[in-house]
């Protein structure tokens, strides 16, 4: 009996990186022999609709593939669907493996964060318990660097390079004119300050780096931010304040709760993340009479692909191909993640481990990580991102633009 | 009698090229067998206060001149001052000239926009009518690419690569959910929409570039706006608008001033521009209940140096390089400027023009490169634009991060 036919889908908030794993996926698969390559369109979410590809129509041959390695956001489309429970809701189950069935599926692979190991949980639990012969394996993906027991997670590399690239770059901009000026950067991260964190890269021989961090780890307390502020400004003219869009004043409150009753109305009463930069500049302008600028990085930060790093697509390829090879080695319900065997010399080896150690949890910045004073981050904080960010992987430039691998919409097919 | 010292300033808004003409002023004077090559600090209003520099201290060797041109924002520091006129305030004409005649200097080189060249226009009047033996050259620089004469300025082109490649970027993230959304991104541009513009060379066989495109030259009319994003939600789910920070309204008034009043509480009263897209975004999202984001790019736009157009550095180089050549020929209160000799092939070649045609003047985006109905741009346009963003220079890239060459403030000198 050979291999068999394998489907893959992407899940949660985009990456520069995500195409990566789906790349590592399919090359692996096709060549250990798999059967056919199918793709769910929008993931779980979009299965359920029957939505589906047959990737090889898709990814033709190997130049695409890097051209997949280098397109960013989910190829396949996303979704964000938190599957319910089966005693919630049983036909949903049925319904998905109904379509496995007609699609004749053997390895089904996830890549996402925590909530997509989730749904690799549910699923191959349910699959475990009416011996259905399916292996289910979730690849770990995740600007956010939020996945509990992998040493960090494909995405995250890419992103922390991006954000200390623009920090290296505004901070010649800042020094630009002789006068004084705040600007506050806002950074991704709700709960767990990772990405914030990697602002401190920045700092090196031809820069000093972001002056004050503040991470959603900590409260931020905009009474003692605004003093620190008072103090600079006696020895220096430019500060640079980074900031996660999480950050929660003393109050308990998100930051930009408060900037949204100022700044945005927002017509849905969503807890959409944004403004705490605009806030916070805006107070320093008022109470210190200083030119404060926010800005904040929106989704450049986890869209930008034309200056990764090179050690993250190259992980987020081996996660996919890992997660192929543990698959058809029989292994099911659980996530390919990286140890980090030493620092420097950087080295990592790949293992799995079961979903339900990954499923729902949340990593957050160990608070040995943050300075006492909750301003900035540690020297281990540093040395442990930085092999993430190493050297570079050039787009495929056509007619001075990167060129990008996207999913022809008129050729997805629908089993349902 | 040999060539004589030197002195460079640089002035107006960073941009990413704005020191690859610094290094083609330095470079080329140096090989041309200048006598010491100066430099202002913080451009004319620095040296007024005497602050200037010894370049040959700072940029040391050819890896220094190569590290300058892949460096952002003004290297040497730059300003924002209007010279008074010599009826004015004379006195600062006498400082000026006292400072060159210290550091006996012979060729004045100003990089900037127009305002710059007002200043080139008014010294070198100056210079002419009490027979002082300096000559003054402009060398173009804006990201905005509104001056006039000049085929382009150094820095659009760069500026125009970064904005394409990030609308490419953005409109793969955008289509990852399959969900309704609007997307409205500001680019920089007060009065000319140059910049905005360059949002639709995203367009191409794998993107379908920006929806709609919106530049100050037109009015925008919001409720247009809002019947055209109605009529485009019956067949497309996502929708990227793009436009310039200057739009206004068919009131007349910026539409980021409509935003401020609901947006930004600015402490100053000064009109920074800024929230026109969230203004928008916002609008969006009330009247027509379509998720809708507001990005502003920024800074970011003119001051990241990671992914520049080759043509764009390399021409900015040759136009401080032709400034020296210029001076040292005995051409004085000129700028260097491009003359576009062919299109496809690209071919430039480079001239000079008196000054004073192109001192504050502000060259607008032509109204038939915009389409009749003001929603988006014409293919002359795109003709126009894409020669600038062609081929890229790789940053030189230390520990994972782009090296930068700054300025040791400690070395900075006083002739005062």
């Amino acid at each position: 009996m050979g291999i068999g036919n394998i489907i893959v889908g992407q899940s949660g908030g985009p990456t520069a990186v995500i195409n990566s794993s789906l790349a590592g996926v399919f090359k692996t698969a096709r060549d250990r022999g798999a059967g056919r390559i199918f793709g769910m369109v929008h993931g779980i979410q979009g299965f359920l609709d029957g939505n589906y590809v047959d990737l090889t129509q898709h990814v033709r041959d190997n130049i695409e593939i890097e051209l997949l390695k280098r397109t960013p956001s989910a190829f396949l489309g996303s979704c964000r669907y938190k599957l319910p429970t089966v005693e919630q809701n049983e036909d949903i189950y049925r319904k998905i493996f109904e379509n496995l069935k007609k699609l004749d599926v053997q390895h089904f692979f996830y890549i996402g964060g925590n909530d997509s190991m989730d749904t690799i949980k549910k699923l191959s639990q349910y699959a475990d318990y009416h011996n259905i012969p399916i292996n289910f394996m979730g690849i770990p993906k995740t600007v956010d660097n939020d996945l509990a027991v992998t040493d960090h997670t494909p995405g995250y590399g890419s992103a922390a390079k991006y954000i200390a690239t623009i920090c290296k770059e505004l901070m010649c901009d800042n020094v630009a004119y002789d006068s004084e000026n705040v600007t506050v950067l806002e950074i991704m991260g709700r709960n767990a300050g990772w990405l914030t964190a990697a602002s401190a890269l920045a700092a090196d021989d031809d820069c000093k780096g972001p002056d004050m961090i503040y991470l959603p780890e900590r409260a931020f307390d905009m009474e003692k931010f605004l003093k620190a502020i008072g103090e600079r400004r006696k020895y220096a003219k430019t500060t640079l304040v980074c900031v996660s869009e999480g950050i929660k004043g003393t109050d308990g409150k998100y930051v930009c709760e408060s900037a949204k009753s100022v700044i945005f109305k927002d017509s849905f009463g969503h807890t959409s993340l944004g403004g705490a930069a605009y806030y916070i500049a805006d107070y320093v302008s008022k109470e210190l009479g200083i030119k404060s600028r926010g800005i904040e990085l929106s989704t450049l930060q986890r869209c930008a692909s034309h200056f990764v790093s090179r050690t993250d697509v190259t992980e987020a390829f081996l996660a996919g191909g890992q997660a192929v090879r543990a698959s058809f080695s029989g292994e099911t319900g659980k996530m390919v993640l990286f140890e980090r065997v030493s620092n420097d010399p950087y080295d990592i080896i790949t293992t799995t481990c079961d979903v339900r150690k990954i499923a729902n949890v949340e990593k957050k910045v160990p608070d040995e990580w943050i300075t006492n004073d909750g301003t900035h981050v540690s020297k281990e904080m540093v040395s442990y991102i930085k092999p993430l960010i190493q050297a570079e992987l050039s787009p495929f430039v056509v007619d001075g633009l990167p060129r990008h691998l996207c999913l022809d919409k008129n050729a997805i097919l629908n089993c349902n």
